[in-house]
């Protein structure tokens, strides 16, 4: 008998059938002998709904006013999925945010969480009950006030509950059927990963692949939770998360372990590229520009300069943020632009990043050049070149990106044989 | 400078533009220099969609999670209008029902309130802030689960903050003016009370006047609450509900103290009546028959027995309920016919049940006498007649309720000389 903690998205309880779905797949999971502690997400569009409520009563929704309502869409969802568990004649029990001992930091909005305390949840695990969580929310200790966690909060409410009664395996359940090589949308022929390194998954997902979220396999890996991702729509084994020094349990030793060079490749259209132009070559100026632009609130992702041009004495300062960054970064830097005495500002939003992630990359040699010549061969220009110990990255005409990501998948041999489906909606 | 709660229902806060005109008010008191506590129900038709929902997932959904489940409904509303406020420029600040110290028994659905400690409530008061509270929910100390306080639950929320902070006023918001003298679409020259006593009150609402709850009245006879009932629709003075010995606040003595003898005429369509033909004139019968409705669940309003046939020593007894409690009677009876020896049961749900209340009856004569005559003169036959010492009922035939009602209500001298203007919804 395991205790397994399992999450289920917005998509997974979007309406009674699916509700109704979600409860029969835990109640096997119940019938098969385990204990059974659930993290669940608002219904659907719920949030959307509550936040565009919100703007239209106040332009600037007060923080912890707006905790509060969007905390009532997990409510919803928790109560109606524990009524339709106690329906199917099992024990079922509730609990919000701050039932269930998840104690955050005050920052309305994107709050972290700095203790877990599940008290009733254990109580209630004792005397035989299915627990459901509320996702994405927490109590504040010393303002006693209702927080949310934020993106991907529901993800990091189920590990961190899974880290706190020390669960056998967190189970994150999606439309998708675990971690691919490459999104099955842009790599049709992509494959499904049995395994994945912590580390790895951490760099695909800040690198666009969507199926976890960065905070979640963090807090996994920081405390030894193992993650599964895994499809709602299929009793199939997903993907497991495994962090350092992890291994599977031993009922699931059969899932072999692979250790390719390269576990995946992500894309990520969602950046626009800035370049500073005509930048005074003397020393501190990069340091004046990225002090402007981390004031601006904007994420430097990506960030190249141009060899200066010795007759100018000039040079040209690129760097890539998310595009909803955009526009704050470029405002900062016109505001100051005498000061800094730079030249123009071009902003570019059709690039497309595509990122190889591996682990082996730190014993093989040869994992760039493989990159480099798949896309010369495929014709396709490279604009930014960035990397780390286990990833590289490149920025490309967006344009460019499905053709590439296809080419570099099959160079380092990641096709499969037959299609990834792919199911409808996003999964979170 | 006063501390006043207010009462907002569904209607007054069914979409942004609802909830931006009750901020506007609440502002406005704010402003008048007052302290301002709001109990605040959900949107709308919120707690009907959520109780579909929850019928869509479990035919009996389990009662804790219906609680959970329906306590959303008051966090949406009063986490929307706090951030109103907030962006008009005041501090506001909303609390659940737990927040806000509802302490109640552990009757899901139907939880009595059993304390209030509005520590929180107090403290953002002392720091300058409007309160918002969850109507309709509060929380069990022992079992620590959410729950909802059954039908007209916020306006006992808002009677009970207002007994335990000691307000100076509890204001009642709906669609209509006040009380009323009569229910202004049955009587359309029904003339508003400036003030009724809560006697006259309890005895109105018990007997199909809708504007309060009972139990909202009952809270605040016995807490010593002054409930001012009045309308979101325009800024005149509604109506005072005094307790015993409760005189207004000085500020509002131009208010005249009104002493009619009869306070008003309420109408209820809401009652069948059910007759147990052919009863063994013997001791202990009636006895027999009200324990086995008793037993039923059924909630028995009034009682006639007919005078025995000596021929046959049987006599008829009649009675009625609410028309949603006939069913479980009937069955109830018709199970023990042989054990109690009655000849048949009748079942009729076309009757309607006039009452005349007035405080003044106590001390004077000829109260009755003047309804008789008045219904006599208008050709009406009444069916069954109770009385109170403040109250005379008669039954009537369903279709001769309105006829009635105007008759009686001008042989009173209740008439107004104007029509009083009815507001479309329900302000529940």
């Amino acid at each position: 008998m395991a205790l397994i903690v399992q999450k289920y998205g917005g998509s997974s309880v979007a309406d009674a059938a699916s509700i109704k779905r979600v409860a029969k797949r835990i109640v096997d999971t119940r019938r098969a002998g385990h204990d059974v502690v659930v993290a669940v997400s608002a219904m659907g569009d719920t949030t959307d709904e509550l936040l565009d409520l919100a703007h239209q009563v106040a332009p600037i929704p007060a923080p912890r006013e707006l905790d509060m309502l969007l905390s009532s869409g997990e409510r919803i969802s928790m109560a109606l999925l524990a009524m339709t568990i106690h329906s199917m004649g099992f024990e079922a029990r509730s609990f919000t945010g701050s039932q269930a001992g998840m104690i955050t930091d005050s920052h309305h909005g994107s709050a972290r969480i700095v203790d877990v305390t599940p008290v009733r949840v254990r109580e209630a695990l004792d005397e035989g009950a299915i627990v459901i969580v509320a996702g994405f929310q927490g109590f504040n200790r010393d303002t006693r006030d209702i927080t949310t966690l934020g993106r991907g909060g529901s993800d990091t409410t189920a590990v961190a509950l899974a880290a706190a009664l020390n669960a056998d395996v967190c189970e994150i359940y999606s439309d998708v059927d675990g971690i691919f090589t490459a999104d099955p949308r842009v790599v049709p022929n992509a494959r499904k990963l049995s395994t994945i390194s912590s580390e790895e998954m951490l760099e695909l997902a800040a690198n666009g692949a969507k199926v976890l979220y960065i905070r979640a396999v963090e807090f996994a890996r920081r405390h030894n939770v193992l993650i599964h991702a895994r499809s709602t729509f299929s009793s199939n084994e997903g993907t497991y998360v495994l962090g350092e020094g992890q291994t599977l349990p031993h009922n699931l030793e059969g899932a072999a372990m692979e250790e390719p060079i390269v576990a995946g490749v992500a894309t990520d259209l969602g950046q626009a590229k800035i370049t500073v132009a005509g930048v005074p070559d003397v020393p501190g100026k990069a340091a004046e520009i990225f002090k402007i632009v981390a004031k601006s609130g904007a994420n430097v992702d990506m960030i190249v300069q141009n060899v200066s041009a010795a007759a100018t004495n000039r040079t040209d300062i690129s760097f890539t943020v998310p595009k909803s960054d955009a526009a704050v970064a470029l405002r900062a830097l016109a505001a100051d632009q005498a000061e800094v005495g730079f030249e123009n500002l071009v902003h570019d939003d059709q690039i497309g990043k595509l990122s190889v992630v591996g682990a082996g990359m730190r014993v093989h040699s040869g994992v760039s050049a493989t990159l480099f010549e798949a896309l010369s061969t495929a014709g396709i220009n490279i604009e930014m070149i960035s990397t780390s110990e286990i990833r590289i990255s490149v920025v490309l005409r967006a344009d460019d990106i499905m053709v590439a990501a296809k080419a570099v998948h099959t160079a380092y041999g990641l096709d499969s044989e037959t299609e990834a489906i792919v199911h409808a909606g996003t999964g979170r």
